[in-house]
């Protein structure tokens, strides 16, 4: 049996490619330029549009895309509807994509989650995954790994505050509890006997927002000890973390997309701004240059701050 | 201003009226009777057909309903229309319903997930929640309790093996993870000043299946230590546990929902044997009436258990 090209493989070298960045489509109607909201009937309409003008914007810059599927839930069916065809888009235009879904579920229930998020009308190429219940939780997903090369990026060390309530708690022996994260997704990816370059099928997010120089130490240890986890970077731009942050968590400059949402949604406002033109006068095509604009600037200054 | 009433109030009502079943309609489209799957066009039609049915047969014996929207979204739009039409009816019939979601995300995201399931289409009276990236992923829900008077039941410690993985992590202090979990939470729940019946707004999903006599020790210890907290308790039936285990999490039989999916679900297909019929002889009517049997057998059992 042949075995499948590894998603994650593809993602390597698209970043090889087209550098670091993750476009989150996480897109609130209110991140909709205030003209072109208006030319829709509903939100849902108006989001799906701005969907499209931004991946036409960013594609060549974008080594994948990433919905955070609350967004559109929030919508109703409506918003599953954009949300599904967004997905399908991406995937006719051969981008990559992420459902940021955080589910996390046991035995029947995690593999009807997959049924859900890795085929039919939600089909993406990776999920997100939350490792609260267990590794049986995990492992129902891992058979599309090996059928269809799907990747996962599970939770591992999240970039907001309250990580510090469970993820970081101190363990008997000293390690944090991120840590036997860690070390069970490694010996999955260990697993991936398909991989090209080096990163198993399923790899993990991590923060890059050290609150202090301490952390950032902390940062370069977890690269260094989970080698064949390919990383899903949240915290970028208006979360606050910035390119020598996110560099912390490359090797070689692979091996880790970041995600910026709002900078790159929210472009358009600073844009408008900076052009003295009123917030209302703002158009698709405006709006969608200022976000591959950001997302030129993100890349390049990850691409900087990776190569010194 | 005029507080709300609690949901969690009404569930205790709910549970002092009729027991501790919560009815799980983790519909997935092979549970439904074969004639009557075969009578509709489409899966998710014979789900809701389903659904509805079960939900007559058992209403007056069930405290609550349970929704595990997994078996929906596997089913695709289609599918979540089905799961909203469910919501719906079970609103309009006056029954408390639980949105089996598990969600956990961050500030924005949060609001957004909270938006989706606690007002229109998908509007449920409680959520399950996950703790995993730390109480900020909590919070933004509580607003809603303080509004609206929604609940949530929150992961403490699960019915699954994986439980082990995380969940059970021992601590410098010798705790286990859960405990932490357990604790904010209660200090959470003591923050619901308009609780009657001493439960706070938001409760916790423990599971009651001993996997020896220690843990037996352990589940009484959580019941006692937590005593503000309403639990959401899985794995009953199907997944193993028993009356006996299950009311060790009860408090003068109040104070937790025992659900059952599986076994009521699937009632049909034992009680077809049981009377001789072909698997595919069974209609909605045998169906029905074999679920509200299995749900009254269960609602004795525990009430015996907790009262001994």
């Amino acid at each position: 049996m042949m075995l499948p090209v590894l998603n994650m493989d593809l993602l390597y070298e698209s970043v090889a490619e087209k550098g670091n960045v993750c476009v989150g489509l996480d897109t609130a109607p209110e991140y909709v330029p205030v003209k072109e909201r208006k030319r829709h009937n509903t939100d849902a309409d108006a989001v799906l549009a701005y969907n499209l003008a931004l991946i036409e914007a960013t594609i060549d810059v974008a080594a994948c895309f990433k919905l955070q599927i609350a967004y559109y839930e929030a919508m109703g069916i409506a918003g599953l509807e954009t949300y599904s065809a967004t997905l399908k888009y991406l995937r006719k235009r051969g981008a990559l994509v992420i459902a940021d879904i955080k589910r996390g579920d046991i035995a029947d229930t995690a593999s009807r989650y997959a049924q859900a998020h890795f085929s039919g009308e939600f089909e993406a190429d990776f999920v997100t995954l939350t490792p609260f219940l267990g590794m049986d939780s995990i492992e129902p997903w891992l058979k599309h790994a090996e059928a269809d090369g799907k990747g996962a990026f599970v939770l591992m060390r999240t970039s907001n505050k309250g990580r510090k309530d469970f993820q970081e708690l101190e363990l008997k022996d000293n390690s944090k509890m991120y840590n036997v994260i860690g070390k069970k997704l490694s010996e999955l990816a260990g697993k991936s006997i398909n991989r090209k370059h080096g990163y198993g099928a399923f790899g993990a997010v991590v923060g890059a927002d050290p609150q202090s120089p301490d952390e950032r130490e902390e940062i370069l240890a977890i690269r260094n000890a989970y080698n064949n986890l390919f990383f899903l970077i949240p915290g970028y731009g208006a979360q606050g973390g910035a390119a020598e942050d996110a560099a912390l968590l490359l090797r070689d400059g692979n091996g880790g997309v970041v995600n910026a949402s709002r900078s790159i949604l929210r472009a358009w406002i600073t844009a408008a701004e900076k052009n003295g033109l009123g917030k209302d006068e703002v158009d698709l095509a405006f709006a969608s240059e200022a976000a591959r604009e950001a997302a030129i600037n993100m890349r390049d200054a990850i691409k900087a701050a990776a190569s010194k």
